[in-house]
Order: structure tokens, then sequence, then C-alpha cells
């Protein structure tokens, strides 16, 4: 397997585009992926109760429709607490979509992302459409303006792609994501679109992406606030030929292995451009009774403010990950914890046995003020671990976060 | 029933002292309750699994000791994550009150708070005690030195004391506490000590707590950090001399509404002086199916960092208060939703059946920029309802926290 250049567009048949349609205030507002054979869908999509429309169509259309050629998205309004009228107008963006490229409408995905609650300016969406389809191109750059075009507090655009070889055949995976406020997923993220040339079955597709975002997607956090509109979608259109993975053989496993690399480098991108970062901060839980109890753990890590906050001021504050880990759920003895820190400047055990150990604090300081940080708790009470990956918590996140609408 | 002014001192037969022994830089660091003879205790401590040693011993005391008489607790320093060596300290701390108050060790519970992973400085505290015993006083001054001694990151001491009619006999609860970070309790806050001259069984006292906490500290939340050393003590003397409260008859309801009465107003303050906070948010749901669902719905929106980030930018962002409640665990349907914001400046339907009204965003900025916020979400699904009770997220949370240490 190897990391290639590009996103949606990698793989054979993809074809993408973004434009500028005027639903935001200058930034581009539209994206289209386009694979020009019937593909295999699946999704994954969040858990909040309240479902943004297009999350509601994509789930039906998982569902129910076994060919799906195209994937629009707007950003800037994510139509979610919009009623009838939301639903209505986001089977307008599918219809649209698919009158121009003479698709039946249940081929169509949609996502949305931005403000909840507004309407989706539709005459505009309707207008863009056109100039979108328009510009499909199936050029690695074509792929790079779709993946920023579905940005909103983003500050760079997230894509990769590797390639592979099954049975003989290279087979390649590309996959583009946005984030970075609102994150807490629990299915997916908001939102990631992956594409693939492999030829693979419905059934074990939605498989292989559904076993795929419990230790990737599923374990970042920005804020622990779940998304409205949380939607990981995947398509494969098979024109790698070669032959259909119908069960979990080698081939299954070399196909999952290369879409966890895609996600993996996606969720951590997104991570890494929370809301307000300035370090991407990575938790590993060794030593756990079971992977989802070390998840657990590493998760609620993650997500603690008060972590956060103290990485943000290269405090080596431990105690707060072990308050962490301690409201976590998750069962344990305090006094078998060892805990490090480590990142490009060193690495120093902070605590052995739940206790700090004699550190210098200067060093601590040291390791944590690097770009990327990583903290490593050994509960000595398994042979399971689990990572998990977030960002500190700063001034730019209550600023971008205090006057988002204005 | 009235308010008096007052706190842990207000009830007959209490008295009180703070001083500064030396554990912090500057500000005062002991504090000393204590009941001229032997009281009934009770407590609520965090359901953290990592819990600081004087959390553990007072958890041993509430179980097997039948009389408690004195309440020693210090700032500065958490005792958590500590050993066998903060297991050790803590006991020296009760037995150095025992002895000077001639009281058996286990008639002292204890208390700390601070920072997690430091041992305790012994011999400060040691040295401290017989200045905080020369000074014990009944006066209401001295219980407000007391609150003042226990605070941490608080900006001002919090307590306050009422008096009802229990059975002919004027009974008063008065009670102290502090804040004001790594608060998200989860059983009781960090900390609270409450006194009564009321006569009541060690059972029903506890009980009175146990159920009193469920609604009040346990519904209001400043970081989603659920401490280490959350703790709510209750000593009763009986010296009102109302006849003993041993049944669930009316006594009883008049105490348990008297003590709600404290600490409401108490878990109110904390919220309120949330670190960094610029305002108290109120959040009511009510139209639930059930009490537990409200509070749960109510707290998932206190709790939401994108939620306190729009209140502390005075911007009306509703979509967030919808998109918490829907992960909120409670499953409930959007479009019956109806959300209203009020203020001394006014009140204002945001939301209506999921949706946004025509309101003006100029009168819903006005209304935010109140001392006091509330929101009130009515789910029209039933008759039950809570509130619950936070702070803004602003830049001094960040600040505090990215250096607390330092």
């Amino acid at each position: 397997m190897k990391l290639i250049s590009g996103g949606v567009t990698a793989p054979k048949g993809f074809s993408a585009s973004g434009i500028y349609a005027g639903i935001k205030k200058k930034r581009k507002d539209m994206a289209l992926v386009y694979s020009d054979i019937p593909a295999k869908g699946a999704g994954t999509f969040t858990t909040n109760v309240v479902k943004a429309a297009p999350v509601l169509w994509d789930i039906k259309l998982t569902r129910e429709s076994d060919n799906i050629q195209a994937i629009v998205i707007n950003s800037g309004v994510a139509n979610a607490c919009t009623g009838e009228e939301g639903n209505k107008n986001n089977f307008i963006m599918a219809e649209t979509v698919a009158n121009e490229l003479k698709l039946p409408v249940n081929a169509v995905y949609t996502a949305s992302t931005g403000v909840i609650g507004k309407q989706l300016p539709i005459e505009i969406i309707k207008n863009g459409i056109p100039g979108l389809v328009k510009e499909l191109d199936s050029s690695i750059k074509a792929g790079t303006i779709a993946a920023e075009a579905i940005m909103t507090t983003d500050t760079y655009s997230k894509e990769c792609a590797v390639s592979c070889n099954i049975g003989g055949k290279e087979i390649t995976i590309g996959g583009m994501a946005k984030g970075s406020g609102m994150i807490h997923p629990n299915m997916a993220t908001l939102i990631c679109v992956v594409t693939t040339d492999a030829s693979i079955s419905k059934e074990l597709l939605q498989e292989a992406l559904s076993e795929d975002v419990k230790y990737t997607f599923n374990m970042i956090s920005v804020d622990r606030d779940t998304s409205t509109n949380d939607s990981l979608l995947i398509l494969a259109n098979g024109k790698a030929g070669n032959e259909e993975i119908t069960e979990k053989n080698e081939d299954y496993h070399t196909f999952c292995k290369a879409l966890n690399t895609v996600t993996t480098k996606l969720a951590k991108m997104i991570a890494a451009d929370g809301e307000g970062a300035t370090k991407l901060i990575e938790v590993t839980v060794k030593g756990a009774g079971s992977r989802e109890e070390a998840a657990a753990l590493s998760k609620s890590i993650i997500s603690s403010n008060l972590v956060k906050a103290a990485v943000f001021g290269n405090d080596a504050n431990w105690g707060r990950i072990l308050c962490a880990m301690g409201y976590s759920g998750v069962d344990f003895n305090p006094y078998t914890v060892d805990l490090v820190i480590e990142s490009e400047d060193g690495s120093l055990q902070l605590v052995k046995d739940g206790m700090a150990t004699d550190y210098s604090e200067k060093t601590a300081t040291k390791i944590l003020s690097a770009k990327e940080v990583k903290a490593i708790a050994d509960m000595k009470q398994g042979t399971a671990f689990a990572t998990a990956w977030g960002c500190d918590l700063s001034y730019d996140y209550v600023r971008i976060n205090a006057d988002y609408r204005s």
C-alpha cells in the first residue's frame, strides 16, 4: 500500500468540482463528486436525534438504492431544524443534480454543512448546479477544489489517497473531509466523502465502513458537540477491475487496511484543524482490559476542556488527565497507571503507578510546546489499546464560536 | 421559611474559622467548621473513579461514625493521586484537629481542594491547626471567613442560610460552597458544607441530601469535568430542639424544602462564578416525558461548549441548543420543541415547533447581553420539567486554565 497524491478524484472513474454559488459571502460553497458509472454506496451518520434533511435523505438512499452516482454538497447552511421545507429543498437539490447528469434522483447523495436552523437558499443552489456539473473534472486539482468548497471554519482543505494491490489489480481509495467545530462524532464526521474504484459488495462496503469509523472518526473530538449533520459517505464503482469482494477474505482485509489509512489520516487532519487549535493531541491508552475501555478512556481525556486548556498553555497538569480517565465510565485502579508525554522534542514519564515522578517541569513544557503532542497512558491491567485525537482549547475557539454567525 | 444572613454559623451551636496557614501564596487556605455538641453527619461524593484521600476518608466516616463534630478543609492542594502518603497525611490532618478539639478522630470530616497530584504540605497544615481552632467563633463573620478560606479560583465567597418552623421550633440551615472549575458534579460539588440545628435521624438526613443533589448540585456544569474531590457534607446537631424527624412526615418535607433553598442558591452561585464566566445561564426544559429526561436535556444544553460560547457572544444561535438536546441521549420529536429566551431585558420566542420564528436578532442580542440569561425549552410531550445552571465560555476560562498551576 502506498500514499499517493490527490483525494476523491484519485480512483478511476471519479470526477469532482467546486464552485462559488453565492450561499456564503466569499468562499466556494458547493461541491460535486461523480462516478461515471453506477457505484455502490454506503454511509454512517450522526446519532444526534436532531438529524439534518440531507442526513435523513442519505439514510433512506443507503437503505433503498443500489446505485449511487453523485454526491452534491453545500456549505454555509446545514439544512437542519428546517422541517418539511428543508426536506423539500433537499430533494430539489438532489433532483436538479440528477436532471443535469441524467440520473435517477435516488442516485444522488446530498450533504449540507453550516448554520443550523436556516432554510437553504434553494434558488441560489439551483442556479449553481449547472455550473457545478459543467466544471466536473477527473484531475487531482478538481478533487482539491471540491475539498475546498466543503470547508466552513476549516483553515485548510483535507484530502488524501492510497493505492494497493487486490487480486493482481491496483485499487485506489481517495477521500476528502471537513471539520472543524461541533466535532464529537458518533458514527462519522461532518462531512467526509470517500471514493474507490475497488469492486466490493454493498453489504461488505457498509460493514467495512461501520467497523472503520469506530476507531477513526469516532475517536476524535474538538468540542464534545455531536453534530446534526455528521455524514461519512463512500462510493465504490468497481473500475479497478478486481474480482468483486463478497466475503471476508484477504482481499477484504487489504481493502479495510487501505480504507483505514485514508480515514485515520483525514480524522487526524480534522482534529489538528479543530476550531482555534494550535496543536494536535494524540492520546493512546494501552494495557487496558478491552479495546472498548481503552477507547472510552482515551476519548475522555481528549474531550476534557481542562486537559485541552492545559496543553494550550504547555502545562503538564497530568492530574487533569487522571481526573478525565476517572469519569470516563471505566472502572480501574488509579494506582497502576503510568503516563508518558512525547513529541519531536523528547519523551518524559510524568506518572508512575498513579503518582508524580520527579520530572522536570521545564522539560515537560518543552515537549508540550511542539505542534504535535502525544500522551500515552499504560493501565498495566491488560493488553488492549486505542488511540484518540483532539486539539487544544484556545482563545480562538471562543472567538470563532462567540460570533460564528456574524 | 425565610432567607437570613450568614452561612455555616447561622444555625445554633456551630462555629467556624478560616486562616492563612501558608499552603497558598497569599490567600487564606484553611477552614474549620465545628459543632459544640456531637452531630449527625451525611455526605454525597464524586463518582469519579479517581477519588481524593479526604473523599475516601469521609465516605468511611459517613458509613461508620454516628457522631461528627468538625469539618476541616484546606485549599491549594487537592490531595488526589497521592497514594498511601496522601491517605496518611489526610489522617494526620483529621487527627491534629481531633486532638486540639479533644474529639475522637472519627468525628472529623476532611476536605481538600486545589492542584491534583501534589502531596499535602503536612507540616504547614499541622502548624496551622492550633490557630484555626483558636479562631473558632459562632459569629456570622466567622462563617464568612471560613467560606473565603475554601476558595480556589472563585472570585467571591458563597454562603447562604434559611430558617423555618418545624414542630413549633425555629430551625436554621446554613451553607458554604466553593467552585469554580472542574465542575460537572456527579453526586455533589467541590466543596459544600451545610450545617443545621434541626434534629433528624442519620438515615433521613442522608436520604434528604441524596435526593436533593439530583436537582441542585448535579444540575450545574462549568466545564463538564467531574472532579476527584466533589464533597457535599452536612452536619445536623439537633440544637433547635424540634422533635427528631424519623419518618417522612410534614416536618421532613419542610426540612427538605429548606435544604433545597440553601443548596439551589449555592449551586447557582457556583455556576455564576464558573471560571471566566461573564453571566449565569439558566435552562429549563418543560413539557418533557419524565423529570429524568428533562434533567438530561437541560444539562446537555448547559454543558455544550458551542452554546456557552454563543451566549458569551450574545448570539442567539439556537440551532446549537437543539443540537445539544439531540445528543443528550433522550429521544424526542424535534418538531414539537418551542424555545424562549428571557432576561431582565425581555422575553423572546426563537423557535416554534422546532423551527425559527421570525424573531429580531437585535432583540435577541439585547436579551442575551444581561448578566442572567434564561432559556426555556418546551417539549410539548408531557408535563415534567427540570432546571440546570451553567455559565458562558469566555477567553478568561482558557486563560485561567492554560496556566492554573503557574
